[in-house]
């Protein structure tokens, strides 16, 4: 049986030199970073290294990189820090109603804290509307959060935007209003520059793009007022304690590099298997693709579609048992009560369909003879599958 | 030339086990425990096999193990969680002078915010008092922290005797005041039972027994009132969120089963270490010892020590160029800007022998013909370095 790995939203396998230079640094290059010796700066050689990777990724200065224990961390840094450092300007907060629980989660103790958070609504594709977000501004806000890339569906939110408008209104209000970007979707899918973005503040994971578990950082524009959320001995400038993860800092620095490597290339693969997976999508009877055909506005790995008549958990096990890997709503959050993703309920899907959303994602190893055995098995089970249900 | 690491209480090298389920892990078993198809299914189970066996070693269960990225950010979360959570119940906290940058820098924190910390003054050893420490609870404490083994000078600290003296003010006031106790340097060196020493919260860090950077626990006693670090998907029962590190967690259960397969040995290894090198220490002339001698109430594996008439980075410097890596003071927090920690202020030592200290640390790898190579190395570069530095 073929194995078919389409839930690379949820993770990545780790590429193979990040795999080796994780274990070699594990094993050769194991000091702390903060002790003096040689065994220190080998280690601080190889934190550095990294730092000036992934910078030369988003042209960026290294001192601008932070690393982290990954997205989650990153974006709940981000988003508290911001909060916190800024208070004395105001206490209003707009972000979106689509984000990632990462997101909503520590803007939720936020609100417990006393700011007001403005959740700007969002169109059928899950899109939020510039004109909104001009509108939910006011003279107390302090920091604008917006996704880049939909974790579920996959649609782009209007990043560049949304940077303009902020720093529109900055100008013309003399505000220094941060603006986040979640880019955890993005990040080795789309080119980024943070700061042609007009972007203060954005979070990476790593192992989203076969980098190492564990491993993200956050970029941090030199002037953005943020406080730091874990503290200590007083590494990375003071901004993130805690003793380097020298090897994933060196595997992240590897896979960032990677990711941009032949960046074209890999993209124009993912594309073209998103392309064939829906195409084969629309010729299956009864199904309803969310993600929208558009290539310009989503994203090059993610496709979501409703299956008409079958449970989303009923056709991913099916799925799992022809070896084909897929996701029914956000891996991350699937611990949650709910069956249908805050997501799907957003974009207005038809409530008999809600129940019934598979997401499938790619990376740039994914190729069309796995998107083609994917449409050979939902083409056998499907029928089966609604058979069943209909008993 | 030898190689003699010394800076273990700074971190360990990854043993050979731990490097290969890590890198296993990472190849074989990438997916996200949050996904419910079978690459999630193996994922976890890894990640529940790690927490039982890290549960084993503390004779807990394993649901009050909480994975988290490190030392740092447990002590981070233990007490910034702690304070937020139980704010009701008052604003007092009680540590000590000589806790680590990790658990004072926070503190700073929540004292800005509004809280109260009294800091327990430390005797010629660097160890509290165990009336003091009553004499400091109030009507509106909700929070005693104290480190179990001082990671600069190896002091035990009276954590059994605190944890009682907590547990009766607690029954006595009908309050809930929470012990947490940064056993970063105590876990893997000391059999620690927390539910037996009275403690609620424990940090635990990966790297300094073997373990991968990056990795670390917070147990968390099952009716300890505190609130996430970390918040997002709601990952490890909604207490601390983010796709779980798997090849950490793996990496550090393995640690674990390592650091107490053999205890009784490894333990003895480093005490004969120790007594080694202390008795060559005060053989040669102009040193200070100023780790205690009594085992009984000092750790294992540190060895503190001043060097009369040699600063501790020339020392330092000079025993890397013989292959003797060492530390002064303390690697995690190397940064500050003054060259002699808080500790060593704190313990009253000679004004003309604080910038002098040296740290030696071992771990159950290190050998006495290691030790008698250090040793060597000292007597033959002290004389020379004092005949330099009185010029």
């Amino acid at each position: 049986m073929m194995e078919v790995y389409l839930d690379n939203a949820a993770t990545t396998p780790v590429s193979e030199n990040v795999a080796r230079i994780v274990v070699d640094t594990m094993t050769r290059e194991y000091g702390n970073p903060s002790s003096k010796h040689l065994k220190g700066v080998g280690a601080e050689m190889l934190v550095r290294e990294a730092r000036e990777r992934i910078a030369a990724t988003l042209h960026v200065s290294p001192d601008e990189i932070f690393f982290t224990s990954g997205g989650t961390e990153s974006n709940n840094w981000a988003l508290i820090g911001a909060a916190q450092a800024n208070r004395r300007a105001g206490n209003h907060i707009i972000t979106t109603s689509v984000e990632h629980a990462a997101v909503l989660q520590p803007l939720r103790f936020l609100e417990e804290a006393g700011f007001s958070v403005t959740y700007l609504p969002v169109d059928a594709h899950g899109r939020i509307c510039i004109a909104d977000l001009k509108a939910a501004m006011r003279e107390d806000t302090i920091l604008v959060s917006v996704m880049y890339v939909n974790n579920e569906i996959g649609t782009v939110e209007p990043v560049a935007e949304a940077g303009a408008a902020v720093r529109e209104w900055n100008r013309s209000h003399h505000r220094e209003v941060l603006f986040h970007v979640d880019a955890i979707q993005a990040y080795g899918k789309f080119r980024i520059a943070p700061a042609k973005l007009g972007i203060d503040l954005m979070s990476v994971s790593g192992h989203k793009i076969h980098g190492p578990k564990g491993s993200g950082f956050l970029y941090i524009r030199k002037k953005a007022k943020i406080r730091p959320l874990i503290l200590g001995g007083g590494q990375q400038q003071g901004m993130r304690s805690g003793t380097d993860n020298v090897p994933g800092a060196a595997g992240l620095g590897e896979a960032a590099k990677e990711a941009y490597e032949g960046f074209d290339q890999k993209v124009e693969g993912m594309r073209s298997c998103r392309r064939r997976l829906m195409e084969g999508l629309k010729e299956i009877e009864g199904t309803y693709l969310v993600t929208e055909e558009d290539e310009s506005v989503s994203a090059p790995h993610i496709v979501s579609c409703a299956f008409q008549g079958v449970r989303s958990e009923v056709l991913l096990h099916a799925l799992e048992e022809k070896g084909v890997y897929v996701s029914s709503g956000s891996a991350c959050s699937s611990n949650r009560k709910s069956p249908v993703s805050s997501v799907i309920q957003e974009i207005h899907l038809k409530k008999e369909l809600r129940e019934s959303v598979i997401r499938f994602s790619f990376s740039d190893r994914t190729t069309t003879e796995e998107i083609d055995y994917a449409l050979a098995a939902l083409r056998e089970l499907l029928p089966v599958l609604r058979r069943y249900s209909r008993r």
